[in-house]
């Protein structure tokens, strides 16, 4: 039995390298690749994805998995081990119906409307992406049924990105989190008291960011012997454990976009150094969903970046490196810009406030679009609908409405949800860090952060996929996973930053 | 049997992949990858490494090469189609019987050995290295009976490298080359004009460096929408086709050393970028063997990168970028001094008349140590009395001795050759084409080397492997391969630079 749990363990560790191998080169593509090598790129890629493929749903698995789990010794097995064929046996079943043939056919589909959609963006005129994501859709549904014939479609898709997820339970934590927002935001919209925003346009030379940026990683301990910060067109993060790299992107007249894109990917990069604690190349030593990346990486982000306790320790730091770019500007106006409020088209630029709206809004599009309530075609006008009633924005074309964002012509539906999850998830895990450490704000403005960054280490990156997201937050935290501590950590943010009464 | 053969190239297809992955990781490992990165990049490396030889050895291939050569259809295939079929069964023969217990020791022991070579280099103590290289040489002579048992050890490990060769050849080869060059080093090195090499240690600061290789690729045309220039330590060329990656070192008191390392590996780039053309991922469309490789980087390097001609038209724009730190250095000079020759310790940094020697030292302590002649540790006395014997040098201690190449500690025996094999092949080559371009030197001086560069790519790059190397140069020049045409090069171009008799 331990030589059977060995061997598939070590199938699984193949496919782990393998993915590791897949990220890097799609890494390279987006690094370091010269112009014309993207043919042998896809080339490369398809076969490292074919083999990994076949590592996590060949025959041998199925047999393995079923040998030891009706085998007398599997109670011998750690509780880590039994997790790790547990984690296993998941994967499979959702992986092993899903044909071949499928798969290509998806991917095949996903460059088709990739294209449709990146012409349509460009002209902003939905009309030339809908036959494609109409497509899509219906791929996704037949994609649905394979991973979870009996469930109902989007309740199996977000099951697949957040294991335990379902548009009820998702429906049931946001309707109060938006309750609590939208009123929120009228009131410091209203307010009296606005930052002056044109001080994040003032110009930042790219060498002086870079340098800032490189300053920031070293401030939260972000380990360069074990990562690199490079330069791409849409900020992502790839690889774990000892070589986890992350990207930025520099604007000239927005100095605040690649730092706070720098943190967020450090955030999702630190998760990736040290989520391989109870075993690397094992399922417990993996990330555990899509959620608590995105907990990482906004905690990171938002609730370290973009606080007051944070820039009170960073910014002189900040105004030496930028020379006489922001001598004019205090520490009280610098935080209340970089927290600004305002309803905006697109959702990767919103504030922390307004952002989970834009989530609520996909979601709600597609669950509406999976259970054939509203059609393809109608989206235009249902997501400028959404965005007056939910956001009071106008939206302007369908360039900043309904095709701003790459996923769903990729193929991705149900996957939006995981942002508010991590926000949600990161506030009530904040709490827990604020109990455990009440000095928490004193030791960041003193620059002390790895004692808070230390805490989120040892209780979210090291705990890797021992337990689905929700049991772990609730064992982080000793609550029910709610929305109800994010709604309270915005609402006294907010309330503080725009003095409401 | 169509089919089939479709099948085999598909299988070979899937190790070319898996081979440019490799080398792709290797490439990140020496260019980009962090500091601590290196345990991960081994295991990635391991296994893509497995998967390649699983798909070079597997039963299925010699099944389907089985099936090929014996089917009444055989003879309806191109002869392309054959000589595909015909790599692949050579390869086969080579790789099949090589257990894979026996590839992890001699791995292992690569490891162990260039620990070992590297601290024995450090302390120019060859008693460090000993015993691992003793083993090492065991180890060479194993493998060389796993890949053919019925042939010496030194010829199965030379055919290996350089399909066709062995020792007798070899010797045959080299032997009036020897004659030839070494009375010619000594007129040169006893003639009244030496040119002033203390010019190649101005400092030249390494940004005015990188703009000057930059400059210099895109005059010879290497194309870097299909290719990269980097920094590594140690120079070297991957990839293939539209993906070819070059490296070079720059030092700031020896601007020369990057330029010839650019040159020589864009030799190589330019080979891969350009090997295809008779089937990418197919036998045909690789390089052919070791030494048609360094042909083609020493041609880059040597017969192009330090001709008069090309300094003729480059050394303006060469001052003009190094702004008035070579102003009052004359062209004669300059070309003088980049091809001054003089005995010396260290193979790499040799010059173009001297280089073959150090080749032939090399040649000549493999074979005798294959064979059983000489012993290990008698090398370093060995080494010494050849290195005064040919080239007049007194070697001063063993790291610029017989410690100073990589190669052995690698488990290299055997392909040393390849070096001197390309200078030959290069030097018969070019006979033939100033036949076919007599203008060849005014069409570089005007800077027109695509005209001769053309003449290369189409005669040699992109004949791929379509023949083996002897039968190559052969059908290009028409002539049997000899080294009179090396020896002659060196004669006209050492005699016209030292203004001999």
């Amino acid at each position: 039995m331990r030589k059977s749990y060995d061997e598939l363990l070590g199938l699984f560790k193949e496919a782990c390298i393998l993915d590791e191998v897949n990220m890097f080169l799609y890494w390279d593509r987006d690094v370091t690749m010269p112009k014309k090598g993207g043919k042998q790129k896809a080339e490369q890629v398809a076969l490292i994805s074919k083999l990994e493929h076949e590592r996590r749903i060949a025959p041998i698995i199925g047999e393995l998995l079923q040998f030891i789990q009706t085998h007398k010794d599997y109670e011998n097995l750690s509780d880590l081990e039994k997790r790790n064929v547990f984690l296993i046996q998941r994967q499979y079943d959702k992986l092993v119906d899903v044909p071949a043939d499928f798969v290509a056919e998806f991917n095949k589909q996903g460059v088709i409307a990739n294209e449709a959609w990146e012409k349509a963006k460009d002209k902003a005129d939905f009309s030339l992406f809908e036959t494609e994501l109409e497509k899509m859709v219906e791929l996704n549904k037949k994609y649905a049924h394979y991973i979870n014939p009996e469930k109902n479609p989007f309740d199996a898709l977000l099951d697949f990105y957040e294991p335990g997820m379902n548009q009820e339970a998702f429906e049931r934590l946001v309707k109060p989190l938006e309750e609590a927002i939208v009123p929120l935001i009228k009131r410091c919209t209203e307010s009296n008291n606005q930052p002056d925003k044109t001080i994040l346009t003032r110009k930042v030379p790219l060498e002086i960011q870079r340098k800032l940026n490189f300053d920031v990683l070293n401030v939260i301990g972000y380990d360069l012997e074990r990562g690199r910060l490079d330069e791409t067109v849409h900020p992502f993060t790839t690889g774990n454990y000892d070589d986890v790299r992350i990207t930025t992107k520099y604007f000239e007249e927005n100095f605040l976009s690649a730092i706070m894109s720098t943190m967020h990917e450090a955030g999702h990069g630190e998760y990736e150094h040290y989520v391989g604690k109870n075993g690397k190349y094992q399922p417990v030593g993996m990330w555990c969903s899509d959620g608590v990346h995105e907990c990482c990486s906004r905690f990171y982000e938002n609730i370290i970046g973009r606080s007051k306790a944070f820039w009170k320790y960073y910014y002189p730091k900040f105004k030496e490196i930028t020379g006489d770019i922001f001598t004019d500007v205090s520490l009280e106006n610098f935080v209340a810009v970089i927290n600004k409020t305002e309803p905006s088209a697109i959702r990767v630029d919103a504030d922390e406030l307004t952002y989970d709206l834009h989530i609520i809004l996909r979601f709600e599009l597609e669950r509406d679009l999976l259970n054939g309530i509203i059609e393809v075609k109608d989206l235009p006008k249902i997501w400028n609908e959404k965005m007056k009633t939910l956001l009071g924005y106008e939206v302007k074309n369908d360039a900043e409405g309904v095709l701003q964002d790459i996923h769903w012509s990729d193929g991705l539906m149900g996957s939006f949800v995981a942002y508010t999850l991590g926000n949600i998830f990161g506030a009530q895990i904040f709490g827990k860090l604020k109990e455990d450490i009440p000095e928490w704000e004193k030791e960041i403005e003193e620059g002390n952060l790895q004692k808070v960054l230390n805490w989120f280490r040892v209780y979210v990156f090291e705990k890797g996929n021992i337990m689905d997201s929700f049991v772990l937050v609730k064992e982080i935290t000793g609550k029910e996973v709610s929305s109800e501590y994010l709604a309270e950590y915005l609402t006294t943010k907010y309330s503080h930053l725009y003095k409401l009464e």
